[in-house]
């Protein structure tokens, strides 16, 4: 991948220097190089003087010399003469023809930037699953490299199922909605830094479903499909699944709330997340279950899984008997500077909304029957 | 832009929802539609019988209606039929044709997900400078829009200046150092939400830099430049953007540490940040005074500009006289939980790996001499 599209992609290899950075000692001021040494016995009215014997400019290696009691005009960023191993700023100087004044007692390595001093060669630039950031960039450009091997983002195929869901845009027939799952799950795809593929809405028909999910494997790394996996007669999802390769379907229920009927599969080495219909549970399971997936597939290993905060419970919140339980939550500072967290007004998973108001969720145990007010709880955030 | 593009865009209109969602009275399981009342006198061991009269599947509007007495066989997600209004679920009944045995008494609205308690119409979805999220993009599909007006993304044009810079992946001559600046600034304009567009390297020759900086003028809603801003003979921009256009130069070197020759001009209505060529210089100053500028041109206005941190200082930090100092520092966490902050090692502004190494920088005002040990201090993160 050039490096100037890099940015936000993850590092398929890591990236030692190839060279020192500078690879010279260079100025950093506009002044005159010489030898530190005969700058001893300067003082601001008793200057010493020295003979300027040359020029350095940027961008050049430098002719002149330096010996005892010679200077060489050098421009910042210029590289630093031979013989000379500090620069005194013009301002400390004043100069007649080839007579300079130095009015200031100067340190070696005064206004000089050591060679390798910024990097050196086989120095760690990048390491492999890190992000590229602006930043890491930089220090790739620095040390002349224009291409960083990055991680293939994973095509990951997205299917709405259901007879009442209809595509937003077009018209909305009585007694049905609009679908949301495709919508949320495709741009939570693209925040794993997944290339979502949206296959569209298939009504639960055997052959449609089948056809679409073969397409979907075909095309994609991963498969994520919503709605036709409860306990219903039209549930077509599994069945179809275990037909399409092996080992078929490996996970069919799952004990937590919501999100219990998520079923999960693998095609012939390609992962299928089924999520229930109901949009909070399918976008919650797929944030637990399936990110953690997509963001190893691309390569983010070494990216925080999760960010967390802690807070205590502001009220008393229970779990589904036993299932593990994930409530949507709304973090509140109290007046005391303690956070506080309070469920999301709605019980319904059936609310979109619901996750749009959430701050994030906390996990109740299934052994646990519930979260006391005032206890310590951990905030998984969105 | 098509809502499922969307993700990552600014919203540049504020979106209310045209319909309740859900659009009807809703079942959240699989079950039987009836009126609440006709089951408080059902117990475990005495049931209340119903007779079943028809049944409503997701997706249709039910013909069924429901009377004192009555029951219709309802799927999750369908619509309730006139006259329910409550749900029982499957495992609270026997059935026997026509016959609906009922254990357990139904609240009014139990298993109902009303009309319109999910979104509301008239309900703001999206405000105006809002980033478009995941979530976001739920709640437009659900109420079925299918597009959303977002903000252009400004390009920002790129130069890089100066006559010992090479352009990375060239082969370097004595005395040269790779340009570090196109890249890092190109990564940090799409960092803001903004298209980079790199014009390359350009000589420090009047006739060149000019000609480049028109055709950016010509192409960019922006322009940022690195290098030629100091004081020496060669530094020509400020020259060649007084001839490009009125009111020119508005800022010539500004009273900071790093970032003196900063210079800022606006040529019919474009700004143009002239930045230092001293990589972690022009990284910070663009940080400091492009960013926000960039961001509010991307119509980021209900972002957060900078996220901070409090710390205390780990040692004792000085400013340069006179000038507000910005000092790239490192957080440490010591035993006793309390961020402390220390400065990045080299004091060079031309070192590009500072910026890599650091975690964010303080500010120090010119009328304060130094921070001491201890002192709280606001940390902006990079």
């Amino acid at each position: 991948m050039p490096l100037l599209q890099a940015c936000g992609r993850v590092a398929a290899e890591t990236v030692k220097a190839s060279l020192d950075v500078p690879p010279f000692h260079r100025s950093t001021v506009d002044g005159f190089a010489m030898k530190a040494k005969d700058t001893f016995n300067a003082e601001e009215d008793k200057p010493t003087t020295l003979k300027v014997v040359g020029q350095a400019q940027a961008g050049q290696l430098p002719t002149a010399k330096v010996t005892q009691g010679t200077a060489v005009e050098i421009a910042t960023g210029a590289p630093l003469p031979e013989g000379a191993d500090a620069v005194v700023m013009f301002e400390d100087t004043t100069r007649k023809n080839n007579t300079l004044d130095v009015y200031k007692v100067v340190a070696k390595d005064e206004n000089v930037m050591k060679a390798g001093s910024d990097l050196r060669r086989g120095d760690v630039l990048l390491q492999n699953g890190q992000t590229i950031t602006s930043r890491r960039i930089g220090v790739l450009a620095a040390s002349g490299l224009t291409k960083v091997t990055v991680f293939k983002r994973p095509k990951v195929a997205i299917i709405s199922t259901g007879g009442e869901v209809v595509e937003p845009g077009k018209p909305l027939p009585p007694g049905r909605i609009y679908d949301i799952n495709a919508y949320t799950l495709n741009a939570a795809v693209s925040e794993c830094g997944c290339e979502p593929l949206y296959l569209g809405i298939i009504p639960d028909n055997f052959e449609d479903l089948k056809k679409t999910l073969r397409k979907a494997l075909a095309n994609a790394d991963v498969v994520v499909t919503s709605g036709g996996v409860s306990v219903g007669p039209k549930d077509l999802t599994p069945k179809i699944l275990n037909e399409l390769g092996k080992p078929g379907v490996i996970v069919c229920g799952i004990a937590v709330k919501p999100g219990k009927p998520t079923t999960i599969a693998i095609i012939d080495g390609k992962p299928v997340f089924a999520l229930p219909g109901h949009p909070t549970s399918a976008l919650l399971i797929f944030h637990i279950l399936a990110r953690p997936v997509l963001l190893a597939m691309a390569g983010r290993t070494k990216e925080p899984e999760q960010t967390t905060v802690q807070a205590v419970a502001g009220e008393r919140m229970f779990s589904a008997k036993g299932r593990r339980t994930f409530v949507t939550v709304n973090l509140v500072r109290d007046d005391s500077g303690k956070l506080r967290v309070f469920p999301v007004a709605t019980g319904q998973s059936g609310a979109i909304t619901t996750l749009t108001k959430a701050d994030g969720f906390i996990e109740i145990d299934e052994r646990t029957q519930f979260v006391d007010v005032g206890e310590k709880v951990t905030v998984y955030l969105f």
